[in-house]
């Protein structure tokens, strides 16, 4: 550890009555601002952790069971890699065709069985209320990877992380969602993290694909600014985050609607011309196209730091529900 | 490491004169009642150590490599955990049908690759005997986690340690094992393990799952008191361990035979009100409804403690053939 | 560490300024004698530490993403134990049609992905000039463990290191290349490392899997010898290292000369009689036949050694790459 760096005020260490200790993280609605905050304090503290000292001994002789019932390199990667550089070890298990679940166990004694060996399970699921049955099953705590068109809420903290980290503050931005507001989990639990926040919301999409309208009332209720667009022009040169997502050619039925709107949502140098200079392009990843890559070196272009933040996230949030921050 | 408990007692450190330093673990045959007394002991301060400090770097530094010829996600997770509670390091070989066994190496060949890279080779694979001959390859200790019909010692040895540790002794029990006990290798290899001590096993199948007539015999030389039963009830009421097991459909060619038996192999609370107060229910997972979950709540059913006793169980013997107890 | 064993002039800590730190291994065509000579001493220091003291916490909080877009248990294995025996940790990415890659990422946006987790990226890929792709997007170490039918440079490396290590030089040598000299990237790359030292290069091949003229030509501009054999028999007693290859079948469109030749291209113990006392026989393995196991026991036999040897050479890399060696 560098002498100039005095970790001392760090957060860290046994922390068993914090509130978090223990906890389960199923869906972005279990958060208030306040949770938000500390949750980005924490992340932040691992952020500078991992510049200046690289890993850290926190979680050593703890235990992650990395539960993926449907692949996700990115994902699976970073729950690994958030574990191992705070000193803790995971069992990696990726390929559940193969599995008991194969030969009929129920996921929650799959559960029950891994709570046995690990300190803390991370679950992805095709199934919509899977992370919720898993964490009823298991007394050690349970992190949401994904259930299917349900929640991913890791996401969701780390898209807001993101912002907050690069733009300093979410209170006063004006975010603009473009793509596919319609399937997209990810944009329905962001836009609901974002509604604690006073921001401005944009969405621009064609027009099979837009936000649901139930997601409009709810937020409208909140008291959040929402306008809808069809293309980026009007709305892109106030936009001080753009997050842009994939249109699957595959949503729409008539491939001649496909052909005429897909030029209107991607991201090239071009189109970014007319945003500030002063803003964020955002991306879940994968991409497909969405964003080409000359838009890459543009220092607007924030979709690899994303990726990056998520790690903190994940760390802050695994030091979290095993007490130790 | 809480001050009031102290570890100096246990018997961990650099044996490499101890008995079990660089031995293979194939069967159950190999083992004597002192040799289980001693992986019982073993087995018990691991579960010591892990209540109180959690972790123990005592096979830091050491790798396991962890081949799996076949999925087995419960099995394939207690090693690994167990390599990981002790501070050491797997490398996992989860999906052979992709590795140099599918461009036709032989396992000889392959075990002798691992070996240049790990200190411990544990093995599961799906032909009977394939562990011998791994271990027969090898220099370093091999660990046979089931080899198709043939083995699963570390099974057996987890059954048997789970019953020590919930009721305190093996001597003098009543042990009835239930449901297929034609064709369960774990069954088979259990019994060969209590005929070590003073016990009378009940067994409970249809009559075409019944236990092998030469194990009986096998047993019956040993003088092992064994009856036989075509349910529960007569036995139940005496039994100190009712050991459940899967009674598959597709073993009946005559479906209605099934149907006519199936019911008498389910574990319910109604079941169990005949059973005495102070008994244990085991299983060795998955269940697929020969135990209902309500009978999970239930302080006698034991099958998820057993998981627990697994871990426990191969700590102690990576820890004992790498010459660490 | 036994106090007999001074370790404190070893090579390593930390040198960032070292010349390797932060370089990509990619191609045998990046190293000169002087490159080589370097990596052979850290690797044999390497082999000194992991017998007297075992394990190194040279790269603990150091995290390798192991790529692999093919399978290779071998490869894989050896570079999971290389990270793990230097106390560094690995995310295993083993099955990657599961990954983003299948849902249309690209290579440059997956590798761009991982370095946000890992410090060091080694990948397996069945496209030529894949690793120099990943290696070009990425900021952070790319090794390349085996690009289609392009490089295999660690391969090589150890190749190198082992008859080094075995015969205590490469300078002098007569160097057998024995079956299919025609597709094998392993011999291609290897005789390109043996040009740098002064060796004799005999290869022995059936008529349609010759070594290509162009490498041929390569080597002859570097003044070394080289002899073609349709057989072992006149250039086995002058032989000082023997490297065998596999003779597929799949390659003869005439099964007839297959069946002709493929005897000529067996290693057992009666084909060795002919060979010096002092050499060594070599093969990447896996083998099918191609040396029979009764050889094994023969002194000579080199090739589990040399995967042993592999582990040396790839703790060394990951140790320079990171700037530790």
């Amino acid at each position: 550890m560098p002498t100039q760096h005095n970790m001392s005020h760090l957060p860290f260490g046994d922390h068993k009555n914090a509130p978090w200790y223990g906890k389960d993280i199923l869906s972005v609605k279990q958060f208030g601002r306040e949770n938000l905050e500390y949750i980005f304090a924490v992340s932040h503290e691992m952020h500078d952790m991992v510049d200046h000292i690289g890993t850290f001994d926190l979680l050593k002789g703890k235990i992650l069971a990395n539960l993926f019932y449907e692949p996700s390199t990115r994902t699976s990667s970073s729950f690994t890699a958030a574990m191992e550089r705070l000193g803790g070890s995971v069992i990696p298990i990726n390929d559940v065709k193969y599995s008991s679940v194969a030969k009929g166990e129920n996921l929650a004694d799959t559960v029950r069985t891994l709570e046995c060996y690990a300190d803390v399970i991370v679950i992805r699921h095709p199934e919509v209320g899977s992370a919720a049955i898993a964490a009823k099953a298991a007394r050690k705590p349970v992190i949401n990877a994904g259930d299917g068109i349900g929640e991913h809420p890791t996401q969701a903290l780390l898209d807001a992380f993101t912002i907050r980290e690069e733009l300093g503050h979410l209170d006063g931005l004006t975010i603009t969602l473009l793509g596919d507001l319609k399937h997209g989990r990810t944009v329905h639990s962001l836009a609901r993290l974002l509604s604690l926040y006073k921001v401005k919301l944009n969405y621009v999409a064609p027009d099979i694909l837009r936000m649901p309208a139930e997601l409009i009332e709810e937020l409208k209720a909140k008291k959040i600014e929402q306008t809808e667009y069809s293309g980026l022009e009007t709305c892109l040169p106030q936009t001080d985050v753009l997050y842009v997502t994939r249109v699957q050619k595959e949503r729409f039925t008539d491939e001649a609607v496909y052909e005429s709107v897909k030029g209107a949502f991607v991201i090239d140098p071009k189109v970014l011309k007319a945003a500030k200079e002063r803003m964020i392009v955002m991306h879940p990843l994968p991409r497909v196209g969405e964003i080409t890559m000359e838009v890459d070196d543009d220092p607007r272009a924030a979709y690899f730091r994303q990726m990056e933040y998520g790690l903190y996230v994940r760390m802050a949030l695994l030091a979290m529900v095993l007490g130790k921050a």
